[in-house]
């Protein structure tokens, strides 16, 4: 059972949230990954937010370039937090991306993240799963420690 | 039976979308008027695109703002033609509904008109509808020549 | 006799607007492709676009880049519905070009792709014609089955 | 003992923050207020965000205009969900404290709303804490199914 | 006859474009000021700009906002110098005229000023006449001698 | 004799730029403020930019709007750290301003503020004076303390 | 004696300038061509501006990037017709240049070009030149004629 | 003791940052180099901004990029005078980091560069430390003369 759910509108979209999967594993979370189009499988979609709840989902990660619709949609239909990651790779480097995803109106939020910015969508997973879960909340600030760690060690090797 | 469908995704666009309602009645052409929001009331907006074929419509103007999904909705859902009109009334001046509009992935097309430019859906429906009634082909051609002369007319004024 | 005209303001642009032919060549729509540039060669683009109606066709495609104007003067010229793809390729990768396409003025409006969008603008010609023309309207539906089973297939792919 | 923080830079964001105040009211959620700033209280800003779990906050909204770094400052010292409202004000209209708050580096990620979208983020707030509340899910679908029916209310209206 | 003509898309930008002719009177530069429409009244464009040389027209100043179109439609028929003035007005507040109009394809240039900069467009006619005519030179260096003692005679009232 | 200077390009600006003015008043700090235009009087430019060192300036603050190259040519004739204003007031609301005088070429850079932020501009000349003048690094901190407990006052005030 | 100055801001831009020269030389127009920094050799830049028009000097086309200065420098300190060639190469791709170059302030106007428009820049010195000198405009008119042949050439190519 | 401190957030920003230490070195300015981050080493950015002044720190530059918070971060917890320098690297080029570090709110300002601008932050803090130090001036203008001389050349080498 997947607690995560991580999907994209396009095949090509993989190369850049894979890393949404890779922190989820790092971190020993259960997820499934899916290709999903907001506008070519509409029914999918809807079917798959609409259901996520009751086979266990609590976090669903979208990430779509250009217009993206992909998040927006599954907002629309569940009321799981939807953490929205807008792609560049369209002329506009991923200026119509983030403006389609987080520009959301009144009543149906995305949790929009930096564009290309799959890897903290789910980080911000786990920060959500952490707050029911002591497990994820102990990986998590360790996590973050590492993360200082990496940072400050990075510093010494410099001022030497 | 309404030739072509006019939606919003809430009740405040209605004012700029009358604008299209207007210039269709001004080229006598029917149109149903509606306001169906893409990620308050998804159900519905799936129910009038897939429907709207069957009932006779055949364009689809539909406005909406910010991160703008309506008219990229409707066209998951159906091969009619959509005009989008990106809306402004966000802070970002409908350059976030614009890019939400336009920027449609491959094989989904909005066609879409400028910020606000409700007016120009209707004509731009009236094209569509031209090519295959006459009537409101000879209604299109004398709206052109109108507008050119009413161009000309305040040219004149102006040299006076 | 072409239903479809494709016209472009280089040679420069052909590799992008030749993805609009291909769609058309696979939806066995007939059309014809043009270079003629709104600035350089004004005269050819009235009478191109003048002319039109009578020739047989029923939809414009136009592509430009930068200040593009080419489509703005397609429709200037005739009452056929004008498709505008803004292409990229300028230092501002396009958004002039989007910006000059889709902010048409009052009573002459140009159905404005995504930035590059050719093979949409010709998909979207699909669409108007296939209101009058059941067979077209028969291979669009396929066109969007395909379009789905593809996603799916893809989806599948990944779920393994 | 407050499930939900709303912190703000200054009293002047205090009319935008406060409809995020409201939302968690009609949803009957608890909620603190405060003025905090990432620059001129910087010393607070930590304290409040590093005991913010320890008294029970589950969620931080944080709305801050121009650089708007508060809602990062936040992610800085705590692990728990931050939720970044850019809001406008500036000659920017908020592109500036929206880039400011969504483009966050690798590892601190903030879930960030549109441009003023501060009731969203309480709406946001609501779908996180309904994953362990069964209560707050039950209002939350109540207060998605009044939303549906106030747009279809409308709709109604418009028909006639 | 004029040495200067003031074209302009609409009646509506008739305010903003008088700035210009109030130059060219103070610089005592005879004019003509015409409401032409690239898009609405594209023959009578066509002919302005084809028989300005043969009339006496040195200059064109043209003004337009949204999808300018009209500076480079002058330039495409005319081989005089072409002054383009992009227009605010649209939600986009001149950055679609002033994208529109500057960004011209090679070969056929348009002289951009300032968005609403009509009046520049005036001062740089006066610049472009005053290399053939000492008086028009002559009242060129007194509009900067006085312009330079408009910002010195401020400066010591300040000081004051 | 001026410790700092403030220079803006027109009479316009002098709303915006006394803001400054009154911070140095606050910090007991001397300052000259003149209207200078890098345009319309660039001898008047140079020479006060030339002769500020030996006058006894230290640190130059230039306010401009549009095309802002006022702090620029400040900084062309001097080596004093020239502080740079843009102000809003164009249709681009600064955006033009901000970029013409943060982007400066290598070797001759300029402090840049927020846009209008002409007040933050004579705190950072005081943070630069304060580092060779114990008494404005004294007053620099209070005002510094008095600014934080301004935000705690109010933090207060909103808790009650 | 050169009729036209080329002049730019570092010798990294002279393979951008060139195309101007070239286009100078094709038309057999005499002309200088500088390095000029507004910023680095700000008393070379005046000297060169306000001895240009005894020097013969009837244009000047200045290019720059980044936070264009030099073209706005050229008009401070002459009455020539200045054209400005905004420069991309910056990480903003030139919007930065093209901004500072074309929002210059009442009274000094620079005939700002498209991004990297060096070549259209020379046109326009042509077209003010044909003004006074037939010959040149002769060449113009060829010029144009030559630009429309190759357009025709490449769609009869096409064509087939 | 170092008499400016360089930090930035990531040791990929070292490439871009390393042209402030060698033009400090150019000047014989000693100079700290450190690796701090605003988030994800909040506690090290405090400490080392606090202290900074005691350890003889007269200027600290700080390089970031994206939602750029680490020379605000800096700001916040020192008067001592902060140049921020805005680092491209993100899909949106440096404008989210150009954004994020001039747009700073009032009292707390940070003197911003041009995007990547780090080796004029580094001249910018010798202006700053020339204030009171004869021989940074001294090698100051020096460094402004070759810079002058070096274009003067560059010049002298094309007029041939």
């Amino acid at each position: 059972m997947a607690k995560v759910a991580i999907v994209m509108g396009s095949d090509s979209d993989l190369k850049k949230m894979e890393k949404a999967a890779q922190l989820l594993e790092e971190m020993d979370i259960t997820y499934e990954m899916r290709i999903i189009s907001a506008h070519r499988t509409p029914e999918v979609a809807k079917e798959f937010a609409a259901t996520a709840r009751e086979r266990g989902v609590q976090v669903i990660i979208a990430g779509a370039g250009m217009a993206a619709h992909l998040a927006g949609a599954m907002a629309a239909h569940t009321h799981l937090p939807i953490i929205g990651v807008p792609l560049s790779g369209s002329p506009l480097a991923g200026q119509d991306a983030l403006l389609a995803t987080v520009q959301m109106p009144p009543g149906v939020p995305v949790a929009t993240m930096a564009i290309d910015g799959s890897r903290n969508a789910a980080v911000f997973a786990c920060q959500i799963l952490a707050l029911q879960d002591k497990e994820i909340e102990r990986r998590l600030l360790e996590f973050r420690q590492n993360m200082a760690a990496g940072v400050q060690e990075k510093d010494k090797k410099l001022k030497k």
